[in-house]
């Protein structure tokens, strides 16, 4: 069976893409991720809510700030990749709304008024969207090394410092450099995954 | 800035592809089931967890179990879709994690012996991979329609009596029938979503 997608694509975004753990000095430029963004953008969320936020860690200040609430494993390759992200949920999307929803005017009121409602949506609609992002880099031919071994508090207090966001995941980026890639893990099968019923 | 990513690949899975309501007759196959699984299984989840499992509705009897469950709107289109997906997480998923993660052979019982983190971790995880699902729906040249509208006890309870699996999104697969879909809504600007420190 084959896909409409050509191999090349499928390789690059799937097939012969890793999860990159080492990585070149050549720098991450913000047209990279702006190319990376105007594409994945248009990835679907619930409502359109597109309650992702990307904060790109450039400053050797804030690098160092981040690394510290990294788990000891994600330090050193993090300190030396050229681009982290920290990947993180707006709590106020909603506010958004009336424009990325124009077709459902009474959404931010009816829906999302209350905090606890927009967090449980807002941080399942932005994991969706860290896929797609993670797919986006991969399309921009970099290698993306995502991590969740992090203290979450520590960072949401070093770079969110307002409450309005909350960190979901950091990614690396960069083009890998030797030995980037563990050996590839097994995969579960169709069988353990897909039943119809 | 050009992506690594061809055009004709960029738009069939972001550009031009579109959240579909409304399919042709012609029916998706296991098959095509199976390339999509064969393509998306390799995008990366932390620890290589997997927890996405997929149900096929394919009999009459389950698809009607299923619509009733579904908030009004999302009745119709579902019950004349070609083939409809429930999307879940496994909440026993560690229970692969030795074959899944041979790097770190102690994680199911280090990390995930408590319901509760698994239930976190594993509908994190489950979400990032219907972002790949949903691109993997594309790279088959089908359209995905998928909803959140719906009671997820209700399908719980219909589907997965043992507790095993929550229900986390419902996809409607298939070719797009005529006026498939709404009008391309507004997404958000590069400086609304990106910020750097």
């Amino acid at each position: 069976m084959t896909l409409a997608l050509d191999n090349a694509a499928q390789d690059l975004l799937f097939r012969e893409a890793h999860t990159a753990h080492a990585f070149t000095d050549e720098p991450v430029s913000d047209e990279q991720i702006r190319a990376i963004h105007d594409l994945v953008k248009y990835g679907p969320t619930a409502f359109n809510q597109s309650p992702l936020r990307i904060t790109l860690v450039r400053s050797p200040e804030a690098r160092e700030r981040l690394v510290r609430q990294l788990s000891e494993g994600n330090r050193a390759k993090t300190a030396a990749a050229p681009l982290t992200a920290v990947l993180s949920v707006d709590l106020d999307f909603h506010e958004r709304l009336p424009e990325l929803a124009p077709h459902a005017p009474n959404l931010k009121d009816a829906f999302f008024s209350e905090l606890s409602v927009r967090e449980a949506a807002g941080s399942f609609n932005a994991a969706i969207q860290i896929g797609y992002f993670i797919v986006g880099v991969r399309a921009a031919g970099l290698a993306a090394g995502p991590m969740t071994g992090f203290d979450a508090e520590g960072i949401n207090k070093e770079f969110f410092g307002d409450g309005r966001q909350k960190v979901l995941a950091v990614v690396n980026i960069g083009k890998p450099g030797p030995d980037a890639y563990r050996p590839r893990a097994p995969r579960l099968a169709y069988e353990d995954v897909v039943t119809t019923v």
